[in-house]
């Protein structure tokens, strides 16, 4: 593991226990049986084929960009051969890794990243921008395409804060800063962006942007798509720069074809945000509802009543069971909750998590006291805000412990869909069954957790964590589920993701999702800006003729 | 005139009175000089050519749609020839009508607009799609590029509502529908949509959604682009359907790239809309500011500590003076608001007007207290609910008005842009200066009034009305205040247009405003649905390569 962690990267600050403690673990065996200790391969026993870039294409690459930052050493190759999903972690873990790039590339300007494109396109060299290497759906696989080179454009010599327009509240900033770095220097002058995904701690801007990402305050602050006012992007057709001002009638918003593009039609070389000032006012806090639908119809009433939170959560029953089993307060303090919940019969209830942040305390006040009558008309019962303070504290902990999991025998991943209020139950339970009747064995059934995480007026987002005890192939015991869980999505009205991306995963259900003409356009755009089909193959579009075409 | 009304729609309501009244007579001779009447010619003195629809795609359209839908008379010709812009009018009281459909069609289906797409397309007959022909910028004049033959698709007979959600809160509606229709059968069930640009008592819904319109209160409603949960179009090469989810993550936002297309890509037929309950609270006022920059930096605070009105508008001081004395109190009502106002340190200040509405009345009240403070502290003195109410009664007058000055010999016109914060009051300044420069004469430079219109964190959008004494040739003249505010919008940060769109009109800009490769993907999308060049010919997109081949 410690040889892995060497190469791949640790997951997010290095001070942070992985150990979900004595009560997980209990809990896990419980419902799942003992795991099988897995520990991963030793890194030296990885096998890795040679570099396939040619010493020409080489030459011309360090030319541009400079000898030192054409990497075709072991270690990054290995390191940006993939992103994070279960199945990226297990083919690390297995030491399977049979997708790796033949260099790694460090450019440093917009510049440098055209010239890249320009001398990829001349040689057939496929490029895969390369960010936090946090995707779980495929997103920066290592994949020639019809090209027999790759190379992994790493955009960490691009990720300077090139500007902040304090009057009009924007932030010219590169692709690849980090969500931490970027509030801190935003927080140095009293602003912040607040985009807040569970990738936080690793994640890039540039990835925010071409995954159209959410984070956990997007009911508050917006989805990253919409907290873009510009975008400048390196094709092999040239520069793209859209958005001139905070909204448009000029046509088609194509800011919103590029943003989401997967890197599929450019390379994003830098984003003007819009940001906002620190709040005055944050609140936290936890609530008990007695049911699931009581929870979804409260949570409905807030989105349509324009009396949303900065953070609204509701979790499903099994997962406000799990949580409470795993991490709620143990012993004489759990009896006195699961009294006081009782008593106030929300006892077996459906756990909700609120944040009221804004820039005016009294407005911001007035709003919860306002949504706080239509949650208590739906059998809220409050929890107050040293729940809301721990789910905050523990807010990015989930992908710490899929190693952890990995390594004592069991499977974790997760994924997300959303659809509108009048069908959402229906999907919650349609999506549910189809991952614990795939995934059951004889003995046991996977923890299937769900919560809505993000509201909106017509309906809201639904995220499922799966747990499973691990089986042989792992890879092959996962594709099972998350083959039927996906059905099961387009099935009952819901979009095949809601923040997590199309990648190379989602692919199968793309058509569905935009039908036939709407492939065929992104198809052509795609023909269009990268006629050669350099960018990112294997992503977010169906796989076209010219890539079943011989080379 | 009344001929003219008879044929091309008298604008509005019919018992509304258009006489604008002695004040602004008065007011408009004063400063713009007197006008010479310039009736319109008489209907049947408007020159129109034979139409070119052969006998046998008569034959053809009439099979799929009826014959009694295919209307080659010259009254439906003549009415469906252009929109709504100051040259459009001119043209049409100047009886020069030099582009008219060969005939107009009345579909009646999804399946009827396919089919006439599928005869057009074999018949190389160019489609322009028709709602309410309210078009400021061209968008709906009967070009047939490089085709030979153009016929108007009026969408009259495609213009219900299909159904309502009331638990999602959506409604799927046809776009025919006009505004009117459309709240009065959302009022019915409690609930409302909220857009309200000012040609809402004749524009349609497939209009908005095709614009990317923003109405009077889309600061607090949101754009009909925001609006929109999914969309239906009909193609040249079929049907296209696109959103799934109230939001979603499953690449580019195909939905951005198919509203806006101004019926380029698809003519649409029919759009599930995000409806919203009847508010329970409703106040608009009036508010006065000591100058232009007070104002703008109040907006300002107001959007960036999330504290917008529902309708946010401020007057610069021209608009602010015209309207008072056009249509403020006059004798000793006006002047005691004038030694109000002179003793509040607000005399010849900037108008504001400003609408909360919410369904928590409680959660509204306070929104509007906090912003109260940020006002005060901008010097904003309250004006109160009587001019708020004013303002909401006169609020759709404007387009009544236009045909009356014409008549009385002078022009009038509309436009707007938007921009960033920082460099919003040189924009305004700018397009300001360029209509005043380029439309003064010796003896009289225009009434120029312009107002803040809708608000965002970042930056804010202009609109501009300007009124001059006609010269002989009102179009050409026109087209010189245009070309110089348009140049100038280009050269200060905005954008060409924030909710008027593209159409004919702002194609000269559109490069600057999208790029050379963000014109081409529009391009390759079009020959992509659109491979003959059919649909809506001359609008938004350059002049092509393949407009400019023999046919």
């Amino acid at each position: 593991m410690h040889n892995l962690e060497a190469v791949f990267g640790k997951w997010g600050t290095p001070a942070h226990s992985a150990d979900p403690g004595a009560a997980a673990w209990e809990y896990l065996e419980l419902n799942l049986g003992a795991g099988q200790p897995r520990p991963a391969v030793a890194v030296a026993d990885i096998p890795l084929s040679d570099s396939r870039l040619s010493h020409e294409a080489r030459l011309a690459l360090s030319h541009e960009i400079g000898a030192a930052h054409v990497d075709a050493g072991r270690t990054a190759r290995l390191r940006h051969s993939a992103g994070s999903s279960l199945t990226d972690l297990v083919h690390q873990r297995d030491g399977n890794l049979s997708r790796t790039p033949d260099a790694v590339l460090r450019p440093a300007s917009h510049d440098e990243v055209l010239a890249i494109l320009r001398v990829c396109r001349e040689y057939g060299i496929a490029v895969v921008p390369f960010g936090g290497g946090t995707s779980v759906v495929g997103g920066v696989t290592a994949e020639a395409g019809v090209h027999d080179c790759v190379v992994a454009v790493a955009l960490d010599r691009i990720a300077d804060l090139l500007d902040i327009d304090r009057v009009s509240l924007t932030a010219t900033v590169q692709p690849g800063m980090t969500g931490p770095t970027l509030e801190r220097l935003l927080a140095a002058r009293g602003l912040m962006w607040g985009h807040l995904p569970q990738s936080w701690e690793r994640a890039t801007i540039g990835g925010y942007v071409a995954t159209r990402s959410a984070g956990q305050a997007s009911t508050g602050y917006g989805r990253s798509n919409e907290l873009v006012e510009s975008v400048v992007l390196a094709t092999p057709r040239g520069t793209v720069r859209l958005g001139r001002a905070p909204s448009s009638a000029a046509g088609p918003d194509l800011r919103e074809l590029f943003i989401g593009s997967e890197g599929v039609l450019g390379i994003i070389t830098s984003v003007t945000l819009r940001v906002r000032p620190q709040p005055n006012y944050s609140r936290y806090e936890g609530l008990m509802f007695p049911d699931y639908a009581s929870g979804v119809a409260a949570f409905r009433a807030l989105a349509q009543a324009d009396l949303t939170g900065t953070v609204m959560r509701l979790s499903d029953r099994t997962e406000t069971r799990s949580t409470l089993a795993m991490s709620g307060p143990q012993g004489r303090a759990g009896q006195a909750l699961n009294k006081y919940l009782g008593l106030r019969g929300v006892a077996d209830g459906c756990l909700g998590i609120l944040a009221w942040e804004g820039f005016s305390p009294s407005a911001t006040k007035a709003r919860r006291r306002a949504a706080w009558v239509a949650l208590r008309a739906h059998g809220a019962v409050p929890l107050g805000a040293r729940v809301g303070a721990s789910w905050r504290k523990h807010r990015f902990d989930g992908p710490y412990l899929r190693d952890v999991l990995l390594d004592a025998g069991y499977i974790a991943e997760t994924l997300e869909t959303a659809g509108d209020w009048s069908t959402l139950t229906q999907l919650h339970d349609a999506v549910r069954d189809a991952l614990v009747t795939s995934l059951a064995t004889a003995e046991h059934e996977p923890l299937v957790l769900s919560h809505v995480s993000h509201v909106y007026g017509p309906g809201a987002s639904l995220y499922f964590t799966v747990v499973a005890r691990a089986e042989t192939d792992r890879a092959a015991q996962w594709a099972v589920g998350k083959n039927a869980a996906c059905d099961a999505i387009m099935a009952n009205g819901g979009t095949i993701t809601h923040h997590h991306a199309i990648g190379t995963d989602h692919r199968p259900w793309m058509e569905q999702e935009v039908g036939e003409v709407g492939q065929d356009v992104l198809q052509a755009v795609k023909d269009l800006v990268d006629p050669t089909g350099i960018l990112n193959p294997g992503k977010l579009l169906p796989a076209s003729s010219m890539m079943e075409l011989p080379v």
